[in-house]
């Protein structure tokens, strides 16, 4: 066995950069898209066989070093009853803003957190390559806490900023038991298969330096112990957050994913030699062709070191990607070996 | 005449920081609200006697010590022969995509820039105390090019950031022809009466560090040399860009207005003793109420040395903030003195 990202995880180094890319299970894809014509995303999530061969399905075109289970960041939160439609972002039908919404909701065994997406896992680790790591992920804390008390995804999110400062109290039970919940997922994805965990704290880059290190930061940081300590590597990954970075530096993740906003080779120098750090193309870069995409991907494996990157985009692949796009960044990483 | 706020973007020292809010103006007034009811948001905009009323308004209620001209930051586009929609944010029925959408451009004479704004401005002027400031702004190049190009306000922009990475000189030329626009646009409004201009280039923060220095960079710097030769004193606002900042400090500006994403006392280390620093409230914090408002605004002065602070928020005021949250601001303000 001899998984790249796992090594590069580890600290290790390797025979060339591991990549992955961000929603590589997406849109850009002619068959996802065939499927969604017959199955809506929801549909797509809740069935095992289906989200399986949709995670499959990147690795059969490209020779990718990661698979990432296929399901949505709110797929944990059903077993808080609460319902999620999709329009297309999430939808909360009754968005917790009360003491009571929050204090009434369960807290559930970690068998009934996402079945579908747990069984998911286990039919694609039994057929993925064995040198082709697994990953499951889950939302933060923030991030859930986001769409359940605002509804849905909304620019800004008043009422969720809103209620960080004006009822911090309601905010912060919420969180607690959003990490617990997420913290039982991510560890069963691992049981089910997952060799690594990403963690998205995606909306963190709404709130000033010191409100996110008061507010979301130590229950990010009582998360991620609890999946160290049941032995799951973790990278995390914070969405338009540049001035955080900082900030994260000293939780406990074995990889850091940060977006184009952020200059890798100036994190990597403040990082420990065994901490990886990945990213962080500009997506637009591949809408504009597979020759901008080899030129940007060159440039950025010649400015940060090989050791300790596993390559990636900054955000997802957009919709609107021609697949000639990612062959260039494949042939890029793979033609580089451990150079640069 | 004693403008705190011309007396800052000099350098000198003041008896107490000036104060006004990014779109103070607007639907947080029940009087603005109510006036909507009556006129669209196009209408108030073209019509000057009514968005000279409007300009006033958060003046007839608060101690601020500058008023903004209400106007849209689409309105110099019509001189050149582009239709703009909104609902609600601007919508270009036909976007800028071809080499011949932009080669077609006119470049119009200043008088035929947005007339209705310069009248505006004339109507203000005329009435305001002569102790505040009157502000005229523009969008900069790069955002509004990523409205003509792109057609809309859209999560990301990704029809402009393919131009920009897969025709990059396509995109070159349309801002240079925007920055000649611009800076008609900011001197007109000067000689209207501004006793100094904002540049919104709003949508930044989209790009890296690199890309915004090549690509929008010495279009920006263009235009803000223009207009200081002019003789008009210019504030410079990026949005969610806090990993441009210090790729921003050797433009030429009198003051620089960021988002509470930057740390104010830090960024004012780092600029010259006369460069004036414009921020950064948390908008979400009012929305809490004036207790909130006055604690955050208490900490934001204690942070902050004075001399050179210009107080604001760091996006605009939302819909939903209640009157009372802007009193607690001024009051906190009007306190402190030269103090804290």
């Amino acid at each position: 066995m001899n998984q790249l990202l796992m090594q590069t995880l580890r600290g290790e180094p390797t025979e060339r950069r591991p990549l992955w890319i961000m929603r590589q299970a997406g849109r850009y894809l002619p068959e996802y898209r065939s499927l969604r014509r017959q199955l809506s995303f929801v549909e797509l999530c809740s069935r095992p066989a289906e989200a399986a061969e949709v995670t499959m399905m990147p690795l059969r075109r490209f020779p990718l070093d990661a698979a990432i289970v296929f399901a949505d960041i709110m797929s944990p939160v059903a077993a808080l009853g609460i319902d999620v439609d999709f329009a297309p972002g999430p939808v909360i039908e009754s968005p917790l803003r009360s003491a009571n919404d929050i204090h009434d909701l369960p807290d559930p065994p970690s068998e009934e957190i996402a079945p579908e997406v747990i069984e998911t896992l286990g039919r694609v680790k039994a057929e993925l390559d064995e040198n082709v790591a697994l990953l499951g992920f889950s939302a933060g804390p923030w991030t859930l806490a986001a769409y359940l008390v605002e509804g849905q995804g909304k620019r800004g999110f008043p009422t969720l900023r809103s209620m960080a400062f004006g009822a911090p109290e309601l905010l912060d039970d919420l969180m607690g038991r959003l990490v617990r919940l997420c913290a039982k997922y991510l560890v069963a994805q691992a049981r089910a298969g997952a060799d690594a965990v990403q963690v998205f704290e995606t909306w963190s880059g709404l709130l000033s330096q010191g409100d996110w290190s008061r507010i979301v930061k130590p229950h990010l940081r009582t998360l991620l112990e609890a999946v160290a300590e049941a032995g799951v590597p973790r990278i995390l990954f914070l969405q338009e957050a540049p001035h955080l970075v900082d900030q994260t530096l000293d939780l406990p993740v074995d990889g850091f994913s940060v977006d184009w906003r952020v200059d890798l080779a100036s994190v990597m120098e403040r990082i420990p030699e065994t901490t990886a750090i990945q990213g962080n193309l500009d997506p637009a870069t591949l809408l504009a062709g597979p020759q901008v995409t080899a030129a940007a991907a060159e440039d950025l494996l010649r400015h940060v070191p090989a050791r300790g990157h596993i390559v990636n985009l900054g955000h997802g692949i957009m919709p609107q990607t021609p697949i000639e796009s990612v062959e260039a960044l494949v042939e890029v990483v793979h033609r580089a070996g451990d150079g640069y």
